[in-house]
């Protein structure tokens, strides 16, 4: 048996007691989890150091060092987000559809976590804490694998709220880190079955792939996200330019973030430059289709087919100029990644055309694609994005992580 | 592009269409459906009897020349089940959970298609037709791929759905059979991302296993059931002898037949002969731990270990004497695949403990396994029994093949 199945087998054994422990015990241990962050936060200030000091022997890039970077105000938000935990609803329990059936059954669909939950994830050591409280409050033991660049981070995070459980009289194993953070522990764990009732691999499209290709367990893919805002020849244009500009320069590495403007040909003259007045102060880069070469003129590198496929994750913009609003769909609907889609329109018609024929996690009419998010959707939590259509679409909370199993009620009713 | 791309990609097409086609014109295509399988049986029975021909010829066993073989009145049921689909209500278009957040945005979770979905079954032409019509009413095309034994009736049965749809103003492609029913077509299935956006598989173990380890898209896993009837000290005897009996012996080869008995030793004594009264009549084989040995005598096998982990799907039953409840919930929990579980008892604490920990897709207190069938609990159709947590489990009817997607009403919010 490897290291891992030793995990997985640990974990399977503490999520039966968790299935079974009432919400006060839960949220007690989320509690003292908070508390005892708060308490040690000098162990894992010193593990994130060892942390950046050796990401800056390795050169590492300063947008990556900063978010590997832990201080006393952040540890403090990650604190802040257990006890926010703590305060939602548990949705374990709630039971749906309960039924007499005419033979005197009776039927329920009762709420019950997933049992154990995989994540595979990089960088930012914050991921550790907000995915194993959030499997805590759910009723789920997790297996964590982080990157490696926050190992001793990571570490340090896991030991303290393996510590906590323990003092609420929870089993440690509820949370787990793999030691191993080499490319073939990420393999074993897609193969985990038996072990693992869902994996949710977060991170690149190559993590993705990889996922896709290689998983034996139930997976959620999360985090890709090519999102398009198509401008109607309807649209208040002012309020198109500020969307596009919105969606794409205020976080572009986020997976909410537009890639790729489609506009009305019969506003495209107008609404162009509009939006280019305001893209221009991010020094956006656009790659445009003739007709936007043809309108905004040395400005616009040339789209090669690629670019409309191509989650940029930066300040650069696919410009496309179509027909109708047929087209605008047609092309999300093929080039899309099922994440966000937003129309800006002021036709009530063409508004319904568009979130009917789209097909993604999220389709909105005159707001910032930026706004999928678990908080903002009011989920009051996020463990990731799916951009798939089963179990889970869009931003997943609490009850994203949750089964359902049917409890029947007899009186020695036979078949 | 192979031919299972080429289909993949037409029904990719008619999905776009049926994601947007309403309830009455779906109700219209189901119905004219139904009267040309009355219209046209003669066609059908005349492809069923080369099937059975073929059959015969290769010596196949007579319980399943009887799944294959259709009749006047075998398609008159299948007919009338097409009417109940018809006549059930539509998933499509439920908005839930919609609110309105403070910076103004309205949020709503809209109950979409899941788009194309793949199905992978043996023998029985039947389900070439529920599996149709179920995909049709919640607005998803389908891609078929049926035993080979199987193949002829198929074909006539999809030919004169597919000529149905296009009378009703519909894409005939949102109805497929894969025409190639090797091994290799069903692997290519599992394999077929960007084309299906999920896949059910039914069929043995074998069929499941090469599933969880092939499938690239999203699958649900059906149709493994190792099921228990616990029957506890404080049981009421005589009904538990009938439940186990009802379970095991009244069809054997389906998944919500009953494989093990567990019997709590304070009862067993008394319990066992009682039992095996009633499953004697069907000549059942007990496969016994050494205490069962020891009361039951020469009527009992000696259980192997992996007795404990076998669906016999046939007249054998494994039988073990455990020595309290947590025992029975571990045993269950270790053994058990998850389908449907049992237990008998009088007392209130027992069957609490039993229905909380036992973990799986339906859990009963004083009632036979055998009910978990989506008609049973209410469904009013079912298209498999999934045995995994996520998206689906249990019975599935029309909501298990659907998905969400959030809609957002802005009026110009950026973040």
């Amino acid at each position: 048996m490897t290291q891992l199945e030793q995990q997985g087998q640990c974990a399977k054994a503490a999520a039966s007691v968790l299935a079974v422990t009432g919400t006060a015990k839960k949220n007690e241990a989320l509690e003292l989890i908070a508390s005892a962050l708060e308490r040690r936060r000098g162990e894992i200030l010193a593990a994130n150091a060892a942390d950046l000091e050796a990401a800056r022997a390795a050169n590492m890039r300063p947008s990556l060092l900063d978010r590997l970077s832990l201080s006393d105000e952040r540890i403090g938000g990650i604190v802040e987000g257990v006890r926010q935990v703590a305060a939602l609803p548990d949705p374990i329990g709630e039971t749906v559809r309960m039924t007499t059936r005419p033979n005197g059954l009776t039927i329920g669909k009762r709420r019950v976590p997933m049992g154990v939950i995989g994540m595979i994830y990089e960088a930012r050591p914050n991921v550790t804490v907000d995915a194993a409280v959030l499997c805590l409050k759910s009723g789920n033991a997790c297996l964590l694998r982080g990157g490696k660049e926050a190992f001793q981070s990571n570490m340090a995070f896991v030991g303290v709220m393996r510590d906590a459980l323990a003092e609420a009289g929870l089993p440690a194993d509820c949370i787990n880190l793999v030691q191993d953070v080499s490319r073939e522990s990420a393999t074993e764990m897609m193969h985990l079955t038996g072990y693992l009732d869902l994996l949710i691999p977060r991170g690149g499209a190559g993590l993705i792939r990889s996922v896709v290709e290689n998983a034996r367990v139930p997976v959620i893919e999360t985090g890709i996200g090519v999102c398009h805002v198509y401008v109607d020849k309807d649209a208040d244009l002012a309020m198109g330019a500020q969307i596009i500009n919105n969606a794409k320069t205020t976080r572009p590495s986020v997976c909410n973030a537009a890639e790729c403007l489609l506009v009305h040909a019969a506003v495209a003259e107008e609404f162009l430059p509009q939006a280019w007045a305001l893209l221009r102060e991010s020094n956006v880069e656009l790659r445009g289709c003739a007709e936007t070469q043809r309108i905004l003129g040395d400005t616009v590198v040339p789209a090669t087919e690629q670019d409309w496929d191509t989650e940029f994750g930066d300040y650069i913009l696919a410009v496309k100029v179509v027909q109708n609003v047929q087209e605008a769909i047609a092309f999300i609907n093929a080039h899309g990644s099922g994440h966000s889609e937003c129309i800006v329109t002021s036709n009530y018609f063409t508004a319904n055309e568009f979130l009917n024929a789209v097909d993604a996690a999220a389709v909105y009419v005159n707001a910032s694609t930026r706004f999928t998010d678990g908080f903002e959707f009011g989920l009051g939590a996020e463990i990731g994005i799916s951009t798939q259509k089963m179990h889970a679409r869009g931003p997943m909370g609490l009850e994203e992580l949750t089964s359902f199993k049917y409890v029947v009620y007899g009186t020695g009713q036979i078949r």
